[in-house]
């Protein structure tokens, strides 16, 4: 049974209800004063409402209320307005509330980012890339009829283009490399060698145009050029053979028949977590958990016996850096926030994405549209059995007994499919006090179209196909607070001291010693990718446990991470986040996320730069914030073909107490084993 | 069903049966000409047989017998001798075959080690350590009478004593620090202050003399001066509260009533491997086990589709070096390989240490005592669906569907308790190709008694409880055969490269690309724990796959490893391995394991040095061996009491297919999942 009761306080934390959702789009229509069209239907010079999503009150609010007995905060919603109907085109961020019916909205743009957000900065909108696909389609495919026809094919459905981004290269550009691929399942694996320059920035989309064309290692002005150029001969043609619908080699269809059936697992006597609306509670564990639309999936409150040890762990980032000899590889660096880490959660597969007896989650949105979307089973929770023991000792010295207790975890998981790429998110609670976060990263891999000095960014994996070199950096927010909020961060390692054998002084001992350290400053908390971090780093608390230690929770990291990009590189503090294995900040709730959606269309005036937040406070006895990147580099290889796996592609950390407790809190666990010879 | 039949081939990798070991017994009882005192009760001065093993044959002779048609290689054992009942007492090793019915033996020590193995250097029996025991009883404690039983509360059996290792500060020395604990469970927790150097070099028991003793900070030379000191009042007592038999605070009996059962695993449609005496096969996969009494858990001739990918994956050695306030612990530096990491496996628990449905396996070994020995089920087998999908991609683009494989996988398994650590030593075979080998650490940590700076080196865990600081050092052999037995070792990674953008050359682009370097000496392909490792490391093969790259298998370590010992340490040759993450060799049948049991005893004159294996030889289109070291720097803290966790406790390394296939060879496995909205 759970310890902690739910009381309906966690839904504080809760995601928009639909009504909540359709509450606030019927207040904005009402009380804009402006014309709004559908998101779903909008042209750039259109105003629409981008995305609504819950405001969470500010920290100190939320304990009042909590710790305090203070009032419930209002509900709050945050509406992302694109006003592209007005003299001066900008992007709005509206706090609407109190909800469930509105009454009033506040402008919060200038007090959150120092100033109003320029239209350029705006995230693509899901129309704005069918009005780019309906482009190709009348105006730019047109104008190279006899290319398209003889030398791709193309009858009108059988491409598919792949955006890339940012979209050019100085603020105020809006011009993207698409890549064309066959038009298959898992048409990423396709590329036919051609690649197109949208300039895509006027808010007239008569005015969009084709700035360079990119077929087969060669570039042209525009489609016509290619085209002249093609039919006089002048260009080396490499013909795609096409693929079947199914893709061929990027088919998943299933090649050996069903046999016998994996193991499963059961519960013999149903499940031993609660899920009430958006709290879990699993042994002594509890939390509250959302999904942003933007960063994805997030815990708030995470207790365990009744006692807060996490104010907020949350996904705020995901990072791609490629290289290609081809245009739309080589200026890829993509910032999965923007497209919308929980706006693209992946509805979950029964058996095979979390186990059958999981229980499920629907997640509703508001984003690129005026209409409530759901996502069936966008969350799973479950307990997992990891098959191992948590801790076990077998005794055969003075006496034969033994004692352990299986590492039965619980798992709160979300997978984000972006585009390509697919990205596990778990989050796992261990019977010793210990939570893991980890993300796994499968999917398709990019590619580029094979030609050239390719292998200088990558292999080969297919007869036209280069896996294009990449990194994966993933960033998270983990405002720990451990025993209260005001922490210390407390480095401890080890060095070897020479010291004289006491007994035998003639004779040199090589001696391990606890080196300890308080890390008083933001710059002295920044730990870059490539430095040496001490190997326990612990926030932690102003009490001590029983044997006198000052109780802490210790952030383990386990990474792989490649370089993010040099430093000198124009857009880099637009993923400066990127920078840091290991940053700890004074928390600010001016400082609510490492970046900002804006960051990915405008990363050389980035909207938020992290880089900023670390300006050498005193982070002593303070409210604190762990900001984690993990990642690997990615050299896409045969056996990625056709999705990358999971094994060996999987990066997180842990928070593990030290000295939080007075000895393993598993000992209460019912689970223990015991059995000795007496 | 498995794909490669299995005829008993893999016997000729097969640990020696209960009835071939006594037949080496009963063959060099007749042969050896000299009298032989059973192990288990020798005195130093006795002759004895201290352990039979399997000696495996020559590599060669094994592949030309299993790939070329060549003759079944003989059986062998190897059997290790002390003699102490000689002028020169000596340590001689001795092949012995054929089994199963003996004529020969050979004496190999001067050609395994280049010269005789003294006598000092012997691992020390469990009759030496009963020995000690008895010494102590008779001559030790009885030598301050007053003391023991005022201080100590003690009444004949009330305390444990606790071995520290090496003996000593130079070739000879076997002069050892005991550390005494109240006798109860989990008595490494309950240090009573009195630490005793009990010098048992001498083959005369009758000499061994006690050369200094501790008790609560301060040192004397002997128990008669600290029971004088102590009958004058001029020590400080810090009197030890005697804990009940269970051990209080160090006990596993469990504190909350058995509730609600755990999730479990369960095989529809029975298990999927097939494990027929050491050899197991599961999907493509195929390979053979074994249990050396020394190095532990070991897998041969590893096959994916028939194909072998890896002839050896062995464990070589656990280190953990101390650091301590108290005599005992900063002297300890165990090698566990010299106590026996496989002959001291633990039986292994259904529904804890493997999961209900394992199979599992006896081992038997002869050591320490002329009678085989018999470990039930000391090595499991099982098929673990992980929970999580080994890849999967949902598609919300151009079209909708699903595919995906859960993670289903084979876990071999073994756990070695020695003294108070356990590890559990896992080794993973993935439907990717992947290979996984991971070690966690659970039991009891060891620990000082608290007093005067102990803080310097741990933290307090108990009242009188000082968790001593130490590292965790592991180290593997893999004899990787990448299509074949020659093979070049090829470093890939990321670097950026400053590029002008092709189609705007005003504009710069810091493109990633790939670096390519082979590796071709030894020197270059030693890597020590500090310093930076390529991403991507490979065994390449001479062939090619389709797509024209080398076929390769990467090595991916995952470790936190602290540092060994400084190298100016006159130990530090002994396991020199440490010094390494990673080290690639030149194959070779003299360099058979990382480290030989008889540095534990004398790592002033190491009998092998691993750091001699590096001679810079060329590693290009060879037989190679990677050698890899893991990890981890160990505090303890209250969290370690009473066991370890496991959770963050695991160290180890992938086995991944790089460019090894055409494609993931999981498309051929029955368990895909797929469907589409067509
Ligand atoms: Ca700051
Ligand atoms: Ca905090
Ligand atoms: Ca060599
Ligand atoms: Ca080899
Ligand atoms: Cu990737
Ligand atoms: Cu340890």
């Amino acid at each position: 049974e759970p310890e902690v009761p739910e009381d309906g306080r966690s839904l504080v934390f809760a995601d928009l209800t639909p009504e909540e959702l359709a509450q606030v789009v019927r207040y904005l229509r009402g009380s804009l004063g402006v014309p709004l069209v559908d998101a779903s239907r909008a042209k750039p010079s259109d105003n629409c409402i981008a995305s609504v999503d819950v405001q969470l009150p500010a920290k100190a609010e939320v304990l009042r209320f909590l710790d305090a007995g203070g009032d419930r905060p209002p509900r709050e919603a945050l509406a992302v307005l694109y006003f592209g109907d007005q003299a001066d085109p900008n992007v709005t961020e509206y706090v609407v509330g109190p909800l469930p019916v509105p009454t009033y909205h506040r402008d919060v743009t200038v007090q959150k980012y120092g100033g109003k957000v320029p239209y350029h900065r705006r995230p693509t909108l899901a129309v704005e890339y069918e009005q780019i696909a309906g482009f190709f389609k009348s105006r730019v495919f047109p104008a190279a009829p006899s290319f398209m026809r003889q030398v791709m094919e193309y009858d009108g459905t059988s491409l598919a283009a792949v955006t890339a981004a940012p979209r050019g290269f100085q603020s105020g550009d809006r011009a993207t490399w698409y890549i064309l691929f066959q038009n298959v399942s898992g048409f990423f694996l396709h590329p036919v060698g051609l690649e197109v320059l949208v300039d895509h920035g006027s808010l007239d989309m008569g005015q969009w145009a084709v700035s360079r064309v990119f077929y087969n290692g060669q570039y042209y002005r525009d489609m016509a050029q290619l085209e002249s150029a093609y039919v006089q001969g002048r260009i080396s043609v490499e013909k795609v053979r096409r693929v079947p619908p199914d893709g061929d080699f990027s088919s998943m269809r299933p090649r050996a028949p069903w046999a016998t059936t994996f193991p499963l697992q059961y519960e013999p006597q149903g499940p031993r977590y609660s899920l009430r609306k958006n709290h879990v509670a699993f042994q002594a564990w509890s939390f509250a958990f959302g999904m942003s639309v933007k960063t994805g999936l997030r815990l708030l409150d995470i207790r365990y016996k009744g006692e807060r040890v996490v104010y907020e762990l949350s996904v705020q980032e995901a990072l791609s850096v490629y290289g290609s000899n081809c245009p739309g590889g080589m200026s890829t660096r993509y910032m999965d926030g923007s497209f919308g880490i929980g706006r693209y959660s992946s509805p979950l597969v029964r058996g095979v994405d979390c186990p059958y007896l999981a229980s499920y989650v629907d997640v509703h949105y508001l984003a690129h549209s005026q209409e409530v979307r759901t996502i069936k089973n966008a969350l799973c929770v479950f307990e997992q059995n990891l098959g191992s023991p948590l801790r076990r000792h077998f005794s055969n010295l003075q006496s034969l007994y033994y004692g352990g207790l299986v590492n039965s975890a619980l798992v709160l998981r979300s997978v984000t499919t972006v585009g390509n790429y697919d990205y596990i998110w778990d989050f796992i609670f261990y019977q010793n006090g210990a939570i893991e976060a980890k993300v796994q990263a499968t999917g398709y891999t990019s590619s580029s179209f094979f030609h050239g000095d390719g292998l200088r960014y990558g292999n080969r994996v297919g007869e036209h196909t280069l896996g294009t070199i990449h990194t994966h950096s993933v960033n998270y927010k983990v405002d720990l607070d451990v025993g209260g909020v005001k922490n210390s961060l407390v480095a401890h390692d080890m060095a070897f001291e020479m010291a004289r054998a006491p007994w035998n002084p003639e004779q040199q001992i090589e001696r391990p010693r606890l080196t300890k350290r308080v890390l008083d400053t933001e710059d002295q908390a920044a730990f870059r990718l490539q430095s040496k971090i001490p190997r326990y780093i612990y926030f932690a608390a102003n009490s001590k446990n029983k044997w006198g230690h000052q109780r802490g929770y210790r952030i383990q990291i386990v990474s792989f991470a490649g370089d993010h990009v040099p430093e000198a590189s124009s857009m880099e503090r637009a993923i400066s986040w990127a920078r840091y294995k290991l940053a700890v900040t004074r928390r600010k709730e001016e400082e609510p996320t490492s970046t900002s959606v804006y960051n990915q269309n405008d990363p050389w005036t980035p909207t938020i730069v992290f880089a900023d937040f670390i300006d050498n406070e005193t982070i002593t006895n303070e409210d604190l914030v762990a900001w984690i990147s993990v990642g690997f580099l990615h050299v896409p290889h045969a056996e990625d073909i056709p999705n990358t796996v999971t094994v060996g592609n999987s990066v997180g950390f842990f928070l593990r107490p030290y000295n939080y407790f007075d000895e393993d809190p598993s000992v209460d666990s019912p689970d223990s084993i015991y059995f000795s010879s007496e």
